[in-house]
């Protein structure tokens, strides 16, 4: 044991070492650690801004027996773009936990939460979504929108997409991005009109009222709900989840106080046991999707386990 | 509004930038603000470990129409002086308030945790102290035991004092260190011994059972008590507080479930509305002390306002 001197590293170090890690499998390894009840994962701190509004997410943990604990802080600050920065800001931390001294400084400018998330994503597609994906529905055209799309083609052969947001110019600009990692994408004006064209749904924004409503969402969709990870954030109309035939959380702790999950059981929709979480099917302890006619949805708030995994993935290389 | 790139400030700097801040006055204004309802401090973050054992606070917040948000991360692992390593460990990170963009990262190794819990310490002291402090009293050995008898410096002529800590070596080697700023020190052998001595007492262990007890404190003893910042932490017997005239605290908040307040709260020793805030004491609010013999306790459980002004102070100059 020694005196340790941290190493900081920078987004365009960390891009280059995240070449060589496996997201994908890292992210499932990481929910189940989560769900076989490996990781300490505390209540996530938050704190709240309204001119100009933003909100961040201090979310911390470690493994059992593990060599570190993080601490992650994450922010979104949605009219970022109209200066010209990133709406996503942050970094992570690791520190020793057999002595608390920082190990790293990982100065990801909130992109490392970027990449977990649309890893999460696309992990959530891989053990729910149907075996036929023919069309990949975006809710969204921000950072997390391409995040999710661009890891999802690591786990689908569909490369035909479509995409609603608020602003046209931006779906369009999202249009053309897409087209950089292969994927076609074309606009829809509606969420009716993505709702019955895709059966594989991602849903990306800040919005506190529903955006997508149960009505148009048809037999054997998957629907992956990124967005709301807050108590006051929501995307999904209660009534897709009382529809649903299942419910996939990443953590059903977090889903007590955030996210699709806790406004449906706040709302009376679903009742507050009917969720599972997806370290559970990827460990084999509960079923996934069993058959091509259901209705799957995950809630993904976001957990610690998470940060741990990619922080230490960029450190230590591949998982 | 453009794009920052973090400063990074490694202890060196820091210690030499302190040079010329007021730290006492920087801690009064930091309670202040805070009693005035000015700061948002959301409850601590924690996570424990036991082998070796160690805690993390991650404290957090920001004062209202300010330029920065703060994010402290500080740790206790006590067997790190066997492996030559400070217990205290840690490090915090100045966020912008209108973007959420990291402006800088304050490499402290928690020893700007250690100072501004020394000078709330002095503030505490300054404001509740009795006129004619004689002998002041420390328990507890560590780098906070220092911090507070060299911050005491600045509010009280006193220049001798006793300590009782349960290693004989590391008292002996404390009153030579303690000489280094002009303290005279003499080590005694029990706490009675050093209850009746003093009439300034600091009390800054990791203990989770009562050291101090309410029959050897004298009429006319200020008590601060730095220790406790957790829920299973506590130095002073409820009988102390039961006894005392006043029984201050830094947050009325946090002592609802951390530090002596809430200990001997949880004892039925006092009632849970017994306890005034340090910062109504310096705003005018509420009284301090009023008489010398009276006896006060000044139970301080430490608040991210504090380090969000000392983070600040560091970074633009004195405040």
């Amino acid at each position: 044991m020694a005196i340790i001197t941290p190493q900081i590293i920078s987004w365009p170090e960390i891009r280059e070492r995240l070449r060589s890690v496996d997201l994908i499998t890292a992210m499932a390894s990481a929910f189940s650690a989560y769900s076989q009840g490996h990781a300490v994962i505390p209540p996530v701190g938050e704190l709240q801004f309204t001119d100009p509004p933003g909100d961040v997410h201090i979310k911390y943990g470690y493994i059992n027996e593990g060599s570190h604990y993080v601490v992650k802080i994450a922010s979104g600050f949605y009219e970022n773009p109209q200066l010209g920065i990133p709406s996503s800001q942050g970094l992570m931390l690791l520190f020793d936990q057999k002595t608390g001294q920082l190990a790293s400084v990982l100065l990801d400018e909130g992109r490392l939460t970027d990449e977990r998330t649309g890893a999460a994503g696309a992990v959530a597609a891989k053990y729910l979504g149907p075996s036929n994906i023919h069309c990949i529905g975006i809710v969204g055209t921000g950072i997390q929108a391409r995040c999710q799309l661009r890891h999802l083609s690591a786990v689908t052969p569909c490369r035909e997409g479509v995409v609603w947001g608020r602003n046209a110019d931006r779906a369009e600009q999202f249009c053309r991005d897409a087209a950089k990692f292969q994927m076609t994408v074309q606009v829809v004006k509606t969420l009716a009109e993505l709702g019955h064209r895709a059966n594989l749904i991602v849903t990306t924004t800040p919005a506190e009222k529903p955006l997508l409503k149960a009505e148009w969402i048809t037999a054997g969709t998957h629907i992956t709900a990124i967005g709301a990870d807050g108590p006051n954030k929501q995307e999904l109309d209660s009534g897709i989840l009382s529809k649903a035939d299942l419910v996939v959380v990443d953590s059903i702790e977090q889903s007590k106080n955030r996210g699709e999950v806790f406004r449906a059981v706040d709302a009376g929709a679903i009742s507050p046991d009917s969720a599972i979480e997806l370290g559970q099917i990827i460990t084999g302890i509960k079923q996934g999707r069993t058959h091509q006619s259901q209705i799957t949805v995950a809630d993904l708030t976001g957990v610690a386990v998470q940060d741990l995994v990619i922080a230490q993935a960029v450190i230590n290389g591949a998982p």
